[in-house]
């Protein structure tokens, strides 16, 4: 029977990576009710060619005929803008890709859920910014959260059904960036070229930055705590310069539950796509012999404040880490445009979630996601304003 | 409630862990119902006074009184010989640890399935000497093996319920032994001390030289591909020298799961105790970041060459693996009372299989037990004699 799914950000490499692997599956098994993108129309277009979704919604209003016109004729039906592409979302579907980068991705995400679908995320901000209010809905609609990224993916792999009560800790990998081995002077005056060269994934820049930083790992802390309904201390991070193992599951006993891989996004994608089942895919296989070593380190916490950042903001509450998520943003777009330096991101990120901690800006958990919205402009107007008087 | 349960060589490094476990237990946890050991009365009769078992048997039909005596007024039955051990078998329980060294222990553990107990498995002879036979004996009585071996545990746990059809390959990892680094020509004079300075795990000397010529992964392999149902070309071995990772399974989709553990055989024990739930262990913690490196590397077939005998035995049945597992025993003995030399073992074990098979007495499977240990016997006389007429 053909399984009715959505793809949310199907222009993005998680998008086109799961449509890869839609068109890898024998005719028939899926059928795409929805694809969606933020301002791409040509990419869209052709995947809405390609993969004859019921409707294709770009959410850039602006690009509403463009969209209109490259589909015409088609028979795909087409939309644009942010209430469009929430209309887009909730149509009934067994299974979502939530892959829509930033904030931008709560509502429909949220949309998804609310209609009873099951939610492959990939978007972060659905957890860092609304962890409880997603895990609520999600228990409310009856409908399964997998996660898509490789490390949560790799714990959510490594859970046996019934034994999350058992779990002791568990541990996320960071590769540790391309700033793992250098000594915190030279890290001073990292360039936006440095950052971005990632030992093993291939990714966008933003999220190679915080790769660089380990925001991202901490960020990926704040996710784990909330998707796996642990507490901060039961959620460790290792530094695995092969990124091979992607996460791991200790339970009571001292066994360990770990799930690897190639650093190929194709591998999570289909689990999550065919769970509790798997599907074939082209990704390279594992070859131990030929890798020959893997190694550990703990992460450096002096030369890596991001973690410990994160995870005081996890402590905080939504409030902080909605800030938190926000805050690294803006500062991280100030790097990319040389505005800053390296070792200020941290620094803009922590000072901003003081300020409006002391303001009593940061709930500890959010009513809604209007709410959660709120604390995330607020963090990125009071981060612009001190890069403004900085530049002043 | 209670869970009954029985422990067949409970004085061996197994049945003593079991037991360290089954102590550790909140009271009431566990009742045991028999405790059966080889020969060691005292440690048995110990045994018995600590854990208050329903019988007491001990296998060696000339101990009966010894064991009588010591328990006398205990309010334990106590029995003797190989008919009392297949008696103390049977009796209803929901647990039986199957740990009794060698083909002694067929009988016994086949006793316990019959009566529909769940079997941890710690017998190596069980599934190679009559592996089909276990299995489906197992299926028919709706029991369950539970494999106690660490890498057999390993691969059981990390197969999510259901996914064992979508499994395509599974890798047992091999320590490689005292000898992996060794040439060739310095492995001709290898003395029985140097073989049984194994590096990671502490085990008895027969273990302890199967792990050295690498006949004890041999043996796995065999075991792995009738517990799970593979072909041969799906099981696969990979020499990791720090032995934390114990076993590993690739599905279809490229994603790997895998057991990794510090190496105290109470973990897989307590996996196996507690299954599909999970209890404390004392077992160390694993920490990848103080282990800080992994690694990994093919086998080498040259000097290892009874990984090779095992897999040509497994393609040619039942009577080739049973025989191989009696030839083996009988050369490791010779072998340890320094009759023979190391890389001798591997060779006198393929002689025999090439010697019985063109005698056409290694059926490619068994029908019953009997047939098994009659082939066992042959073997093993195959081999003394060689050894007889080397030594005249």
């Amino acid at each position: 029977m053909s399984r009715r799914i959505s793809i949310l950000g199907a222009t993005g490499s998680v998008g086109t990576a799961t449509l890869d692997l839609v068109g890898r599956a024998p005719e028939g098994e899926f059928e795409i009710v929805a694809l969606t993108a933020h301002s791409n129309v040509k990419a869209l277009a052709e995947l809405a060619e390609k993969f004859r979704p019921e409707i294709a919604v770009i959410a850039d209003n602006a690009k509403a005929d463009e969209l209109a016109d490259a589909l015409k004729g088609s028979g795909i039906e087409t939309a644009a803008g942010p209430v469009a592409l929430v209309e887009a979302a909730s149509r009934p579907v067994d299974w979502t890709m939530a892959a829509i980068v930033g904030s931008a991705g709560l509502e429909p995400s949220a949309a998804a859920l609310q209609a009873g679908s099951s939610l492959a995320l990939a978007n972060k901000e659905c957890l860092v910014c609304a962890g409880e209010y997603f895990i609520d809905l999600a228990r409310q609609r009856d409908a399964l959260i997998l996660p898509v990224d490789s490390e949560h993916n790799a714990i959510f792999q490594s859970i046996y059904p019934g034994q999350d009560k058992f779990i002791r800790k568990i541990t996320l990998t960071a590769s540790g960036g391309p700033f793992r081995d250098w000594p915190v002077e030279k890290m001073k005056s990292v360039t936006r070229e440095d950052a971005l060269a990632h030992p093993v994934w291939s990714m966008g820049d933003k999220i190679s930055i915080d790769s660089a930083t380990l925001m991202n790992k901490g960020l990926e802390v704040i996710e784990a705590c909330r998707l796996f309904s642990l507490p901060p201390e039961q959620v460790d991070v290792v530094v695995h310069r092969q990124s091979v193992i992607h996460g791991l599951v200790e339970y009571i006993d001292g066994s360990v539950l770990a799930q690897l891989g190639s650093p190929d996004m194709r591998i999570p994608i289909a689990s999550a796509l065919s769970w509790p089942e798997r599907i074939d895919t082209p990704a390279e296989r594992l070859d131990l012999a030929r890798i020959g070593q893997l190694d550990f380190e703990a992460p450096d916490k002096q030369r890596f404040p991001a973690l410990r950042i994160a995870r005081e903001a996890l402590l905080a509450g939504e409030g902080a880490t909605s800030a938190l998520n926000a805050a690294n943003e803006v500062a991280v777009a100030a790097f990319l445009e040389r505005r800053i330096g390296f070792l200020d991101i941290p620094r803009l990120v922590s000072d901003c979630l003081e300020q409006l901690d002391a303001d009593h800006a940061l709930p500890q958990r959010f009513n809604g996601l209007e709410e959660a919205l709120r604390v995330d402009r607020l963090a990125r107007d009071r981060v612009r304003g001190q890069l403004a008087s900085v530049s002043a």
